[in-house]
């Protein structure tokens, strides 16, 4: 009880000093090692346009539809077979799913509640605290809360932490809570979360404690943004020592268990990713909160090399993250297969998170440009245009063989992963810092927040994005304002150019860096971008064993690729890339939606390369010109299982 | 007692056909399907040069290494503790490794039988005598023998039939018995194999017998030879009922044991590869031994289908076979990644039993191509020179880092396996069928056997196979004969030149089929072949992902790579072919105990890949000249672990 008042004497302060509604998406606001802050979920409206058809049915069909799945498959019930049960007698349902349910629902419980942030919703706030009444009523007075070890399973409780998802699930009810809270103001859930972090303070850590390990890592972000929210630090030691790898003998974990779960082992230890692609990249997520909360060197010097071994070796060009299917695992540097890849959309979205607290550190584009990367392909290509399928696996090449979109899954991570990335997505738009104001990503979209001298400042922006170049964006200040506007300059925009107030300024831009405006800017002020929106040739790496002599095409942030039904000729399988020919795009209204397609005049071969021979001592040489259609990647499958291929052999 | 008579009586016509000494190395002899029949092992002795410096090796000191291994781990301590334990009392010694050990003593057994059958060694065959006293003192006096599941685990018998290996290791015992029997005459072990089958026939098969599956297919292929050794057709029939699928419900199979054991379900009902190689090209074998004795046209389509999915898109170009090391598996069409590649050598042998047996029953070349693609490369390269170190793995490509020449596996099938493969290894050379003496593979070598007419043949084969184009074959029949000699022209030797007693023909013979040279032959006949050894350039199909754009280098049956201790200059991973420049070819006696060397004016990247970005609008070139020396795949490693490829890109 004593803990328990302290750590409320400790949240106060935090509290008082920013408002839930003004917490930004991640609330760095206080967080010393922080050049960037996230704006809150609710401060950014998308308008119509690309990601708003995106957000507008994650909201309207997806996270409903789920919600009904959810029930459907029991999740909800192993909340309320824990309530109420007959005194001493076992609960009359069985639990239903594997182990980690819970955090399916608690991590739909935060894209619906990052949906009410951006659009209020008074019948679906109501199911919201229906629901956090129902996971609630199944918490012991200890504070646990775990719809698996409990029961006849209680006496397995912190006896299979490599594997029981017990942190992993607390990890996001934590999140959840926080997404409620900073959406409504409500801490019913919040203060639920806090009792289980309180229960772990209280008998775990360091011996004479009991030992603690996340055998799926994720629990360590949610502590950062517990910390963020109340101001205990005590959540923040937590984390601490979860990075710290002191209870590999306690826990008699094999090195094995190391590699897979990326956890156990002293963060500041590792070199390179290896092992579970998602926990790999939640903990480095967890350990970059860690380092914008203490500017630990070590943690800095460990994530540097984290991101280059990432970015140089092991992201597909989609922004894609895992290779394996074995243990859901990176693989070796260049291990990039495509057919193969796994590519979860968790891990994508695992790779965003990443990228995003690592922005937020440095303001450096670098860190910019796989959060696009991945949010335009390889993230979006998660979930349908119906928005009720969706992909696990999101491979770079496909047959019509492959069963890709899916309307569910009994491990049920990536649809609420997706929909709580798609419902909160302007947040990822901007953010402030001392200087001014940043823009990250294009989108039809209005800002209404304001300047860390606390100046109000709302923007506008206007663009054809991702289809056309233009981007204009209209500060409106409250009044006249000195400050800098920091806009990001995609690398892919080689040629880029800028006009203030239709003035076009003298230099184009460099890419892959911020622009940064400094000036007195005046209410209306607009500033125009013209975007680089040529197609172009992506080659990887020769180290990439699969895509030598290959070639991806990409527009704008967007990956493309050849798929079956825009093809009607020879296999996508059977054809390469003229290098002399142009590429031309079109605006298709009425296909996939809307989308500009490509075309180009390639090269196919003269049989098919199935009736041809393994091995040869001729070259198969591909001579029949033939007509190809790209359409946008994240698109694969939308109109059912087809070849797709996103690396094609250029001639 | 009446089954063991009737079994008896069946046995003798057969066994009084052919004496033990001239049973070839399959016993094709009264097989009604097989066009050829390969010689005894005995009847070819290798002469000095490449085949008999490995074959030397095998004999010499990784058959009797093996032999102290298999001591040290336990796998014959398996046998002597079940012999004579104290009476009601359990075994004083616990059992020692994986269920299927006992498997890897037969092997060896095998491996060890035709050695002496080679090159007899009274003191090896004292050996073999008492391991097989030690192996037979284990069999229960039903006839069962299994040290897995005996004392503690009988209970346990048959009740795991998908992963419980019982038949498999009766197979491997059948085999090895077999072996032994040719190899001396000595019936001991057959006789003991036979009682374990017979209990077989009594207690297993359809309803009312209980129900009975190969989890891993072997013993198919036992139960034909079996029946081709002793006569008994119901070891055929239990082969037939293993092939039939009738027990999918009885044992409760599931799609995925279906497709993972390759296994279960009617094998006429197959129509690609899929699952783990080793049991799927096993269970192929067994079923072209099935159709060699029976001519079943539904295993002939079903076999043809199996062919061509192998050959078309499922073989590396190395003959190994094996795309995925989870679940040791099959991958998709066209899915041959080189440093993943699973490739374990006993795949590959399966592979080349599989083609033996094709070969056999067609006498067409192309089974005979991917037989050698595979002894001399991906089987060649399991045994290290040394003859101690061993590859489970055989990938095409490798770095510094991996591992993959090991003394000793746990599961240790792979080392005996190649063992027996090289000490029978002369009698995969020729064949007999009713028209004459067929010649599958060059190596100096003497054939001291008969025609099918009955009349003496001896044969001598002199060249500089490998490495040199030269073939000579002398025939000396014990007098003037009419017959067809049969010399496979490999598919590699674009141009051959022939002369038969030193004239030269006319017509230069086809590659890729075998030249029928029918005449009288006179005893010192010479047929003289100039094997077209020119380097070449092999291209895979482009479908295969890994290998567009690249090449291999093949000079005659040798498929070579780019290792990095010839190259000490850019990685390995950073060069590629010019294919404008020339290929030059030198014998370097020293290196890796006599090799080839291809050198070669190639290109480098300007700078080390691994420090270029994963992906860019512009294409990494390779415009630096360097030179590149490539040795034979089979020695990769040889030196230890380095950095290693065989396709190599091509400008």
């Amino acid at each position: 009880m004593r803990l328990t008042l302290a750590v409320l004497a400790l949240c106060l302060p935090a509290l008082a000093q920013t408002p839930w509604r003004d917490q930004g998406l991640l609330h760095l606001a206080a967080s010393p090692h922080a050049r960037l802050h996230p704006v809150p979920v609710r401060s950014v409206t998308l308008q119509p346009g690309f990601w708003k058809a995106r957000q507008d049915v994650a909201i309207g069909r997806s996270i409903p539809t789920l919600l009904a799945l959810l029930e459907e498959k029991g999740t909800l019930d192993n909340f309320r077979r824990l309530s109420g049960p007959p005194a001493g007698g076992a609960p009359a349902v069985a639990r239903r799913g594997p182990l980690y349910t819970d955090s399916d629902l608690y991590k739909w419980l935060e894209a619906a509640a990052w949906s009410l942030a951006v659009r209020p919703d008074p019948q679906l706030e109501a199911t919201l605290d229906k629901t956090i009444a129902t996971i609630l009523a199944a918490q012991e007075p200890s504070g646990y809360l775990n719809t698996w070890f409990t029961g006849e399973r209680e006496k397995l409780r912190w006896r299979q932490q490599t594997s029981g998802h017990e942190l992993y699930c607390l990890g996001h009810l934590i999140q959840a809570s926080i997404a409620y809270y900073r959406a409504t103001g409500k801490r019913t859930l919040l203060d639920g979360a806090q009792r289980f972090v309180d229960y772990l303070l209280r008998d775990f850590g360091p011996a004479p404690k009991r030992p603690l390990l996340t055998g799926h890592p994720e629990l360590e972000l949610a502590l950062a943004e517990l910390y963020r929210t109340t101001g205990n630090r005590q959540c923040l030691q937590l984390a601490a020592y979860l990075f710290s790898g002191v209870e590999q003998e306690r826990l008699k974990l094999r090195p094995r268990d190391l590699a897979y779960m990326f956890s156990g082992q002293p963060f500041t230890s590792r070199t390179a990713f290896e092992g579970h692609a998602v926990r790999a990249l939640y903990a480095a997520t967890g350990a970059a909160d860690y380092y914008l909360e203490t500017g630990d060197p070590g943690f800095r010097r460990t994530l540097d090399l984290l991101w280059a071994d990432l970015s140089s070796s092991k992201m597909f060009v989609t922004g894609g993250v895992g290779s394996r299917p074995s243990d859901e695992a990176f693989g070796e540097p260049y291990e990039l297969p495509n057919r193969q890849a796994y590519t979860e959309s968790c891990a994508a979205i695992a790779g965003l998170l990443f990228n995003q607290r690592l922005l937020a550190a440095t303001g450096e584009a670098k860190y910019a440009a796989p959060m696009e990367r991945a949010l335009y392909n390889g993230i979006n290509s998660g979930m349908s245009s119906s928005g009720t399928l969706y992909c696990y696996r999101n491979p770079l090449a496909a047959t019509a063989k492959d069963r890709i979109r899916n309307p569910w899954y009994d491990t049920c991570c990536c649809p609420p992963n997706l929909q709580r990335t798609f419902a909160a997505l302007g947040a990822y738009y901007y953010s402030t810092s001392r200087e001014g104001l940043w823009v990250h990503f294009y989108d039809n979209s209005t800002l209404d927040w304001r300047l860390e001298s606390g100046a109000p400042l709302k923007a506008v922006v206007k663009t054809g994005q991702p289809w056309r170049g233009d981007v204009e964006i209209t500060l409106r200040p409250s009044k006249q304002e000195e400050f800098t506007l920091f806009l990001r300059i995609p690398d892919w925009s080689l040629k880029t150019r800028l006009s203030i107030n239709g003035r076009p300024a003298p230099e184009a831009p460099a890419p892959g860096a911020y622009l940064a405006l400094k000036r007195v800017w005046t209410p209306g002020d607009t500033v125009a971008l013209t975007l680089d929106m040529e197609t172009r040739l992506v080659y990887a790496n020769p180290r990439v064993p699969e895509d030598n002599g290959k070639a991806a095409l990409q527009r704008g942030p967007l990956v493309y690729m050849l798929e079956q039904p825009d093809n009607p000729g020879p296999s996508v399988f059977d054809v390469a890339l003229d290098h002399a020919a142009p590429i031309a795009a079109r605006f298709q209204p009425a296909l996939l939606g809307g989308v500009t397609v490509l075309t180009h005049r390639g090269l196919a071969y003269t049989r098919p390369l199935d009736a041809a021979p393994l091995y040869s001592f001729q070259p198969a040489v591909p001579a029949r010109p033939t007509n190809l259609t790209f359409v946008p990647y994240y698109a694969f499958h939308d109109r059912g299982p087809a070849g797709m291929t996103v690396w094609v052999p250029v001639r």
